[in-house]
């Protein structure tokens, strides 16, 4: 049995403020929960409709219904944990790195966080504006990639600026990516989905890029942001 | 004033076989509906809580709570309209063309849609069992990409037969994209989001590719297939 007072501690978490003050965030899923018990994640609960599904300790077996009530899916799946926040690492100004700069589509963010898992980008730099990475449908859209890709949350124009990489923005009116040679190291900057990257974080771009549009019709909406990073991705790393 | 017959006709058409018995199919947002009515698409009726909002006739105002019943979203945007769905056109066998085998994601049906208009892919080809492109999230998740891409669903083993073009699967095991030298002419057969290209489809693909992963652990999910489609598609066009 499920009290309300735990009900209601498990469904704030969806709140920023609430995680923060717990220390905590929610994950659902067998898949996502294995991967994440797999990793350095501490878990703290967990609840399951199947009590043959995991031998972690601290395992509640409730029922379909109590689970309805604390999942953050329209379809919940058969379990949801509680897991720890983990400290932030500091990290090394090398290697290939992602920064985004308020991207706000919890979607968006759980399939950049897969695309950098995907292509060795070990951190993710994210500014302040951007959605909460332990955002239930951020973890939720990451599948798990969530536990091998350090996100950090920093004031972008300043990480930028004290980075002695280089930081390549992608703009509309960008140099072609397909004609320009991308190095190994650097930083990739993304912008807003509707709004692209920002004044002061435009300021401390030192090379900008494009993807071109081969569709004839100049109608074509921009790429979605996490496309175009697959995109710009690919092309560092190929 | 919206009768209960009407509200029933509308969210009818959240179901394919309504779709194909009327012959329309749902928009909404207007964005997408400007997109469509800008298109050679055949409007037919209108619903919009603001009347400034479109020049088009047919066009009923409607209040929020009307709205709220005959719209798909989650947050109903301030119109829906239907569309007439256009008639199948006979295609070329010539350019780039992707074919979807059995994908079943709305969302990654309307990204792949949108990707496909960004990269010029004029037509775009889908196995029986692929969702329906106007299902009302394909068509939102597409931003008005449907009426510039052509979608056919055929019998994709046949069709993949019949063609002159070489067809270009998507495996685990397949050739590194990266070190293969690939054509502008061809088509590419991307699988199930879950299983991948199916042993039917399997047997008529004549060159096998596979996006190579960087990160260093195995544990790393596949790539979702629409991301997985930006990064063969950039690389057919680069």
């Amino acid at each position: 049995m499920l009290s309300k007072n735990t009900i209601k501690r498990i469904t704030r978490l969806g709140q920023k403020k609430y995680r923060i003050g717990e220390g905590l965030f929610v994950a659902e899923g067998v898949k996502v929960i294995n991967e994440l018990l797999e990793s350095t994640f501490q878990l703290q609960e967990m609840y399951t409709i199947d009590e043959d599904l995991f031998t972690a300790c601290n395992v509640k077996v409730i029922s379909e219904q109590e689970l309805k009530k604390i999942s953050f899916l329209t379809t919940p799946q058969k379990a949801l944990a509680l897991f720890e926040i983990p400290k932030e690492v500091t990290s090394n100004d090398s290697g290939l790195t992602v920064a985004l700069d308020n991207v706000r589509d919890p979607g968006n963010l759980g399939t950049i966080i897969r695309l950098c898992d995907w292509f060795g980008v070990q951190e993710l730099i994210c500014s302040e504006g951007t959605v909460d990475c332990f955002n239930p449908k951020v973890v939720q859209a990451t599948m798990g990639s969530i536990s091998r890709v350090q996100v950090r949350y920093v004031d972008l124009p300043t990480y930028l600026k004290n980075s002695s990489r280089t930081a390549y923005g992608t703009f509309m009116d960008g140099d072609n990516v397909y004609k320009t040679i991308v190095p190994q190291e650097g930083i990739l900057v993304m912008g807003n989905e509707g709004k692209g990257i920002s004044k002061e974080v435009e300021k401390v771009i030192e090379k900008r890029l494009s993807i071109p549009r081969f569709g004839k019709l100049q109608a074509t909406e921009s790429l979605n942001v996490a496309m175009a990073t697959s995109v710009f991705l690919s092309e560092f790393r190929r």
